[in-house]
């Protein structure tokens, strides 16, 4: 199955891309695709009946109608730092021995082709496609071996981030990671069953039609197991929570010379078989 | 204004704890202390004139009744870390020069009686007492000036933290900060009115009976209009969104030896005119 969410900011509706490839309101089956949603594994195979009976008389969705995030409001974004070996380098620093978290605000959120806002004070805006993992069933103190368990599904994420920020304001990472649409997610929030293996998905990020990140999911150095079962163990996650696992090497920081977003870049990324988003970045006007 | 949430566990309901000092339901409003109220300006008039006229009648809530934390369910914690000098000595740390930023999961908070549970694994769960803000009215890019108009309150928090995951489990403070029952929120939020000057207000907390912080938020490096408007600049600050503004010298880690919480420990903490809150730890029971 593949969820998503339509319509103008903050009045978004639950739609679904049925296996033909079109866009439908599921609005009449009476559920968003919240933590409600998400957190009990009835709730998807009652869609599933609805929409053999129903989904031939749904709305087809317009392709000029906005899409918003395909997650509602998660309690927490939580993001994995450093965790594709080459990123590492090109960041300068070693491969973690553990997963290395840090936190993004989930006032970031946006929708999937959105505009990338540049804070204002902003020199070093930047990108970072990323698989990101939506849970389903809680999830506290679970094993590597139950840790699918609590997987509901995976979304394309670009997992913003602005360097000076981060880096060089003297807090920790979140002050460069949590300006409004530093997170932009979709298209569609594909259940875990349409992957098989999730660590087999090339993902990739071009910039004005440059191809700049070009990886697979094989490379992740902790891989989805290891990280829903390790970051279970230092808080409960909820269901509706995203774990953003890590961006590939070729971001703006880590070219030589350096490169950051201007107002005009195309950003476009994508992940097999998760769909393909793409923002335009645009100065903050206040 | 003194607002409370009591009952059980995911089922809280709004009261008020009026001018004499009784805890009142006011269920009957038919609003929770949820975003939607705190946002809206009108909405803590519209209680004013309902209790003046409903008081009365308001079922009085017994004093055996559990107290949740008066915050449902903020967007974020966001924590300022070494905000006060000598809490900065006594971590080994330098007094920052710009505000550290670290975000603490909201699956921590709880309420401010409930029990603390030592996470697994566990060796060094330490306690630190903050003044906490509460967003009122949604802030990005305000400045120092206007900064006060989007507080809507203050309220105690104990910034429970797990000093081995949060400084030496190779990820950034937040693996610390986000256990279960690490947000301990309360009693209550009291409304920014009743607090004419939130810079000048005793702040303590005893373990066992044992006085180790006892300072006073006119020592913050950082006050709260700097820090909403520093904070505001990198992420929006929503309605009910929680600043905890740090926490002054006295912490276990500070201590010589060092010393953290052990099952039984009882931890009491209050600032004055916001109430004081206690909690008692125990082990973490799979």
């Amino acid at each position: 199955m593949k969820l998503i969410r339509f319509g103008k900011v903050g009045q978004e509706k639950p739609g679904v891309i049925t296996s033909e490839g079109k866009k439908i309101d599921c609005s009449a089956f009476g559920l968003d695709w919240t933590a409600e949603f998400l957190g009990d594994e009835g709730n998807l195979k009652k869609l599933e009946a609805w929409l053999e009976a129903n989904a031939a008389s749904c709305p087809e969705i317009g392709s000029d109608v906005r899409l918003g995030s395909p997650v509602p409001f998660p309690s927490k974004i939580i993001c994995v730092g450093l965790n594709y070996s080459l990123h590492a380098k090109e960041s300068g620093m070693a491969v973690p021995e553990q997963p290395v978290l840090f936190m993004k605000a989930t006032s970031a959120l946006s929708g999937p082709f959105d505009p990338i806002v540049i804070p204002k004070n902003s020199q070093a805006t930047d990108w970072e496609v990323e698989l990101a993992v939506v849970i389903g069933k809680k999830a506290s103190y679970v094993s590597e071996e139950d840790a699918m368990d609590h997987v509901f599904g995976y979304v394309v994420h670009n997992d913003v981030s602005e360097r000076d920020f981060q880096l060089r304001h003297g807090g920790q990472w979140v002050k460069g990671k949590s300006a409004d649409s530093f997170a932009p997610l979709g298209p569609n929030l594909v259940t875990k069953d349409e992957i098989p293996d999730p660590h087999k998905l090339r993902l990739w990020l071009k910039v004005n039609g440059e191809m700049l990140q070009d990886s697979n999911t094989s490379d992740l150095v902790f891989n989805i197991p290891q990280l829903v079962s390790h970051i279970s163990q230092y808080m409960s996650l909820l269901p509706g929570d995203v774990i953003s696992t890590g961006t590939p090497a070729g971001v703006g920081m880590g070219l030589k010379p350096p490169r950051y977003m201007k107002a005009g870049d195309v950003v476009e990324l994508g992940i097999d078989g998760l769909g393909v988003s793409s923002q335009v970045a645009e100065d903050y006007k206040g």
